[in-house]
């Protein structure tokens, strides 16, 4: 007998009949022996329907309120799974958040979370209940109020409560059969993957893989918690992600982030202090910088390139020029048509080469790489976003299916 | 400067505009000087399509689960009015029926109000805030679990959190002008009322008029709290409800109520004991009966015809057929096309003579009267279901027509 966490996303629970269908498999986990906790995001497209509520009410809705909206999404979703597994003579329990003592920061709609106080799930679960809990909310201890984690925050709450719980297993249910070399959609020869590291998840994961978010997986990674990635349509393996794999091949896949937008500020003087004098600007209003490039300095002057996402580089231009024109730099560029390219794999902590010959294969299919950047198991390439396909093709031609 | 209830029922939040409309209202309320709870119901049909998905899931839904759905209703409502107020610079801060400290009985889908601690919403109103607060819901002290109060649960939020607070007036806003003379829909010529007592608004409520729910009043009746049922839609006063009137006309109103069934037990042995004998099993299952007539005893046997609210029908004749087996009655039967009609109205203490006038006019028109029941300041008699209209027109004609 074991303690499984078991997470749903919106597609798994989009409509009564999926509804059903997860309750069918919740009751076989549990009529097998094993105590149950299901976290459930909202129904299919009910957030973005709340979203749309909202903004027909204000366009710049109030955050506390937005959160105490959102939060009924995930309520319905809730209530309707412990009906049905109810359905089925098994006896369960829906908590919301703040009832299932999920304690996070006070900053609405991305609130952290700090503590979970799991009381109430775990009386519920001694007295034999399977205990269905919202994901993706909280409550702030010091303001009383609900909150919500932002995207991806049913993943961190199922493994965050997994971890509180000391749960053998969070298994996250999704639409997808697991993590695959690439995006199937792109590369129609990836192939799903049997088993990752969870630093090699969390690289996958931060570079553009967006089936599992790098929050959830630093829960798993803290407390060391297996977490299967499989589908909720039928009862495949799907992906293991945990501390230690079988094999650590070189390379695991393939990832690409079509979200950010690169910065460049020409004409910098090169003098020292100048990095911190663009980039503590930047980090005072919020804006989250990814890659950072400069180039190598001719005649005292020196570019600085720099990516942001998308959604800040609007902000992210106007402190660049006010930047600019303090250091006395000649101007700034914007480029939103980037993509970035990731190879991942916890086998390259070993393995040399595999950078240069990732540039190989871009030089060969004549893309040009903009930007790079390293740790020691992902390289990533910015490139024109219209080379996306192409490049995500050639690489996992010439890096993975070699491999396999 | 006053302390105001503003309650407003799910047709005065069905959309975006309208609640940006209600926003309009309580913003103008609170800029006048005054301190404004708001207690919201959910938007227009929310509340049909949540209970639709859960008989989508199951025949019985669990009655916790369901509970826990319902209360999503008005929490996207509240959300969505403090939203549409602070968009008007003025804050505003919404709270759950927990949140508010609406405490209940734990009897789901039909809990009663036990207490109020409505700590959070006195901190905000002192703060300066506009407090929205969610109608139809509480939490059971007991249980720790979510409830709802039932039908007409938010009028009876809005009271009876009215009466905690020490407000100096609570406004129900509503769909119709306020209450009538009769139903407008089935007596043209009904009149609004500018006011009535608690006592006639609760025998009117009882009796079949839907614009306020009785166990609200019985809040108003005990803490002594006007109150105000007015429109939604514009400006003009409706009508108040409040502990003495200016005059009190002989009779207010005419309602009528077609959710009965008449159950007859046939050849009852005419001895002590037989009406307990049959009303302790009813009690006993919790059907509600209305009214009861014994007719006299004719060689030793009577008959005992009572109404109960039609969804209690089934139940209660199948318990009415095994007392009626035990006592050696005859035989039961049912008729579910009845209606009450009954005529309301204090001035009934002091004048005597309305009965038989109630009884002349359905005679002079042709309806026969199934069943009487009387209380000092109303007069109920059971027609046949297809006199209904007839019967409200010729008493509204003959009793109150003349009086105006």
């Amino acid at each position: 007998m074991a303690l499984v966490v078991q997470k749903f996303g919106g597609t798994s629970v989009a409509d009564a009949e999926r509804i059903k269908n997860v309750a069918r498999r919740v009751v076989d986990t549990y009529r097998a022996g094993n105590d149950v906790v299901v976290v459930v995001s909202a129904m299919g497209k009910a957030t973005d329907e709340l979203i749309g509520l909202a903004t027909q009410i204000s366009d710049k809705p109030h955050p506390r309120e937005m959160d105490m909206l959102l939060t009924a999404g995930e309520r319905i979703s809730m209530a309707l799974v412990a009906m049905a597994i109810e359905d089925h003579d098994v006896p369960a329990v829906s908590f919301t958040g703040s009832q299932a003592g999920i304690l996070t920061t006070s900053r609405h709609g991305q609130a952290e979370i700090l503590d979970i106080r799991a009381f109430r799930v775990r009386e519920s679960l001694d007295d034999g209940k399977v205990v269905i809990v919202a994901g993706f909310q909280g409550v702030s201890p010091d303001s009383k109020d609900v909150t919500t984690l932002g995207r991806g925050g049913s993943d961190a709450t199922a493994v965050a409560l997994a971890a509180s719980l000391e749960a053998d297993l969070c298994e996250i249910y999704t639409d997808v059969d697991g993590v695959f070399t690439a995006d199937p959609r792109v590369v129609p020869t990836a192939r799903k993957l049997d088993e990752l590291t969870f630093e090699e998840m969390l690289e996958l994961a931060n570079s553009g893989a967006g089936v599992l978010m790098a929050r959830s997986v630093e829960f798993g990674i803290r407390y060391n918690i297996p977490i299967h990635v499989r589908s909720s349509f039928h009862d495949g393996d799907g992906t293991w992600v945990k501390e230690e794999t079988m094999e650590e091949p070189i390379i695991r896949g393939i990832t690409h982030d079509d979200t950010e937008a690169k910065l460049t500020i020409h004409g910098v003087p090169d003098r020292p202090g100048i990095a911190a004098a663009v980039f503590e600007p930047l980090a005072g209003t919020g804006v989250n910088v990814d890659m950072i490039v400069q180039n190598i300095s001719s005649e005292g002057k020196t570019d600085i390139s720099f990516t942001v996402p998308v959604t800040d580089a609007p902000t992210a231009i106007e402190v660049a020029k006010g930047v600019a024109a303090e250091i006395g730099a000649s101007g700034v560029d914007l480029d939103s048509d980037i993509s970035k390219i990731s190879v991942v794999g916890a086998g390259m902590k070993a393995e040399s080469g595999v950078a240069a010959k990732m540039f190989r294969i871009l030089s060969d299919s004549g893309i040009n790489i903009e930007m790079i950047s390293t740790s020691t198991i992902r390289i990533s390439c910015v490139v024109k976003g219209g080379d996306t396909k192409a490049a995500i093709a050639a690489l996992h031609d010439g890096l993975l299916e070699d491999a396999s």
